[in-house]
């Protein structure tokens, strides 16, 4: 069966999310920092319609997460439009005409409402539960893996429900001190739950050195 | 001026001790997990009295752990002993008649008490906050580097105070669930801190990818 895998960039105090989200700024005070490196690549520009970026072992990475999917499956906090239904003028998601997905996206949500088709991406709105978008999921990818785009808490339901094969974290060298944690107390949830390191440390432990820049008033 | 460095070992949900610790399990629920990675290298046991143990990178750098600090701080907690005073027959820390230090440590507390020498350690009870005990083992350290052994709660005080030089992780991939953070909110105590990673990555993301081990009973 193919690998249901979630990838997704996470501070070092663990939010894949500044506090205080809103509309304007949906990743939180200082969130923009966790895609700076993302975004700088040649294959995510590639993927949005864009020329130029950077090359070397991030963009491998970035060129492996847009080539190994067959569908993917978010929450509705992350297909975004605020809380509510959809209304009249019904939220298209954040991604423009082309998103950049180009295969079935499933989002996890309460609110019924009909497929929307942008591009060469359909949105499909599944309202039974995340065992039910993960059966779809795998139907429409077809043999090939289906991602888990976020976020943080779509990700722990997962988890806890034993449905997750690979978890990738981007652990980006920042402090945001609050808003949307990766883990929660999925811990406890899950407790025989165990993670493998893939690559690399035959002990699984993984060993970060960092500087600390000081605060100029410091 | 030598280096004030802190090197911990944190859950990969940010925990540096489970959840529930009792004076029998110190490091709470799970909490030994977190140095099953140091315990069994040659370098570790060695600075205990014991023989044997493995080679490799992880010892290598439990080696340097061991090698480079003159002087070490810790919290009270971290000493260990319980809450309250010192009583009659004081607690003398957890590593017998020859702590593996082997040069003077500061413990931060709020109760005075006389210095305590157990073999080539020689413990000082520091009761006039972070930057008197960084003072204090800077001048003990005679130009080598100073260790911060823990907790979380202290790590965040120096990094806070923007007193901390480098920070080294030993990421270890389990789920606590709960315990004690090693960041907790100090994003937001120290917002103009930042982290450069010292090893690899020019953009300084750490990119981590697991397969997870399922509970036998999903």
């Amino acid at each position: 069966m193919s690998d249901f895998f979630m990838n997704i960039s996470v501070s070092l105090d663990g939010y894949v999310a500044g506090p205080n989200p809103t509309m304007e700024n949906p990743l939180g005070e200082g969130g923009e920092q966790l895609h700076e490196w993302a975004l700088g690549t040649r294959a995510w520009r590639a993927s949005h319609g864009y020329e130029g970026g950077a090359e070397g072992p991030d963009n491998g990475l970035m060129q492996e997460h847009v080539d190994r999917p067959g569908a993917t499956i978010m929450g509705r906090e992350m297909f975004g439009g605020g809380p509510g239904p959809w209304g009249d003028d019904p939220w298209k998601g954040w991604w423009g005409d082309e998103p950049p997905f180009r295969h079935d996206v499933f989002v996890l949500t309460h609110h019924e409402r009909e497929p929307l088709v942008l591009g060469q991406t359909t949105f499909t709105f599944v309202t039974d539960g995340i065992g039910s978008a993960l059966s779809q999921a795998r139907e429409s990818a077809g043999g090939k893996d289906v991602a888990l785009a976020g976020g943080g808490e779509v990700g722990q339901q997962y988890l806890a429900a034993g449905l997750l094969d690979e978890l990738e974290i981007h652990l980006v060298p920042i402090l945001l001190g609050g808003g949307a944690p990766l883990f929660g107390t999925v811990g406890n949830a899950a407790p025989g739950l165990e993670l493998d390191r893939v690559l690399e440390s035959p002990t699984g432990v993984t060993h970060l050195r960092y500087r600390v820049k000081k605060p100029a008033a410091a």
